[in-house]
């Protein structure tokens, strides 16, 4: 059977990028002395088929589930705090919350598995797969339903950003236990032991990463033999929320909708979506080189520079949230800038 | 004679940084977890004395200016570029402008000494010192009343600033010809060779570096036995606008009004402050680290380590307006994030 993530991922317009490009040259700047704003500008062009990009309309789906590896305690928080952050989340007391809120942007959250259901509420959705995953030291996380379904809610919420006219999307995460998961799917697809890529997370301390590491090296040991195809890496080792961030890029990539990735967590579903489409790569963003420790070694493996590093470990979206004014002043310069000659500025 | 800048720099707030930083460790994430966001925030307590800082009302002064280096072909653009740009700033086609307009800040640009007189232009003032410096090979830059003209310019500048209830000053610059004289400032500053701090400027090629390297050297070696006073040093080697951002700097420490550093040419007028009045050091914030060469070992001279990195090497003041944004996001998240207590969120 071939899936929806099989099919093809759009190709970027090379034409718009070119007249971008040729725009930059004539603003009343000196040659490049905007850098990365600049290269920022010609890339949503040719994401939006357009010589002016726009970022007004954006999009931030938060997925929400817990992880069974919780129970190891591999986390500085008790597993409730997932549910307790989803409510966090909709009364606007969130990071995320303050920062949609002041950048105009929409916020919606999707529940793909807490453990206990959350009771209805403002701008929460409920997609609820299963009751959190199975701890992957000794099982697969998901069962290959639970998998396509968890991808599927990330697809949706594509859908539902398109919908409403979106022009970047923005996907975040939270999950007691997730930086765990994303870890050690981190370390299958890059070949690394899990000493390499567990990092403090929310903040445990030094034996809490060594902990961390030992989980993590423990369930690679016991996926050991299935861990060349990346689906099955995200089955086995993942979390719905980082399926349902996978399933978003791809559709993303898909829908022609420029993606801006936060950080760990998100760039690990980042990898994921490349591994399983390639192409997908070339509609993301990267917004910030998050503090946690692997995440470099997953950003490096997909050539990514980040805009920023202001050492934030925060997740849900967080730093992209915070990355994404630079988008915007990106645009906003490529646009309203005048050009030498309407200026009558004189040119190198 | 005492100079107004030998006045006293004020103190810091203690206790609402104490405070400050209590909050932070409330709000409902992971301690730290905001990373320079969190500085950032406990910083501008301590410099507006609350508990919640606020960027809301921001001022941004251009000072222009030209120089009589200009004529040695230090530069890519012809020295008209001045005047031009200064009208270009006016009508708002300039990166600067098209950012400051976006963020809703405050923008005027202040005319300390184009070659030529300036037409009136709505947002622009006329505080002309002289028909440019004089060019610093074989001659001081200014007369010492031309220093103290320029100085008191950028000192009145921070007082319409703080007239009008800013929360943040930002200064910016614009003078053909003045990356060469920061350079000259810093290379006698930092006690370095020409080569060491001449960089490409608007865009100068690799034999344009090197004959901006030799003209700077020829001043250091001219200007050799009056340079171990930072006034000195910038009478001698620097521009009306690099005086006046320096007056502008030592002002705002004196009057509790936070900074935000722009790139290399207003770092390097930062260091004179700092050279000038140590204290003024901590009333300021850094932007971003430019593309231009010598800027790293500017900031590092002032153990600065600026938010941004994106090879920007504009001027204008456009990095610290690129870098406002997430000034303003630290504050918000300050403000308006829940603590766990409002929450209900558990803590680790």
């Amino acid at each position: 059977m071939k899936n929806w993530w099989s099919d093809p991922i759009s190709a970027l317009d090379q034409q718009a990028a070119e007249q971008a490009s040729a725009r930059q040259a004539e603003l009343t700047k000196p040659p490049r002395s905007l850098g990365r704003l600049e290269s920022v500008a010609i890339q949503l062009a040719s994401m939006q088929g357009v010589e002016s990009p726009v970022v007004e309309q954006v999009w931030i789906t938060i997925f929400a589930a817990d992880h069974g590896v919780a129970s190891l305690g591999v986390s500085a928080f008790p597993q409730d705090v997932t549910a307790e952050m989803v409510r966090n989340f909709s009364r606007g007391g969130a990071a995320i919350a303050v920062l949609a809120k002041q950048l105009g942007a929409t916020l919606e959250v999707v529940n793909v598995g807490t453990v206990s259901a959350i009771e209805p509420l403002p701008q929460v959705l409920d997609a609820r797969v299963a009751a959190g995953t199975r701890s992957f030291v000794s099982d697969a996380a998901m069962d290959h339903s639970h998998l396509e379904q968890a991808m599927a809610v990330g697809r949706d919420a594509v859908m539902r950003a398109q919908q409403a006219g979106a022009d970047l999307y923005i996907g975040g995460e939270m999950g007691i236990g997730n930086s765990t998961a994303a870890a050690a799917v981190a370390a299958a697809l890059l070949k690394q032991e899990g000493r390499v890529v567990a990092g403090v997370g929310t903040g445990v301390d030094v034996d809490g990463v060594s902990h961390k590491s030992e989980v993590i090296q423990q369930a690679l040991d016991f996926h050991h033999d299935y861990l060349n195809d990346p689906l099955e890496v995200l089955r086995r080792l993942g979390g719905f929320e980082v399926a349902a961030l996978s399933g978003s890029y791809i559709a993303a990539a898909q829908q022609r909708l420029p993606i801006l990735v936060d950080g760990f967590i998100s760039s690990v579903a980042a990898l994921l979506a490349t591994r399983i489409q390639p192409d997908a790569r070339q509609w993301m963003l990267f917004s910030h080189r998050s503090a946690e420790q692997g995440h470099q070694r997953v950003l490096e493996a997909m050539q990514a520079e980040p805009l920023l590093d202001l050492g934030m470990r925060l997740g849900e979206g967080s730093g992209a949230a915070v990355a994404l004014p630079l988008l915007q002043q990106a645009c906003q310069l490529h646009r309203e800038m005048a050009t030498f000659a309407e200026a009558s500025v004189s040119q190198a």
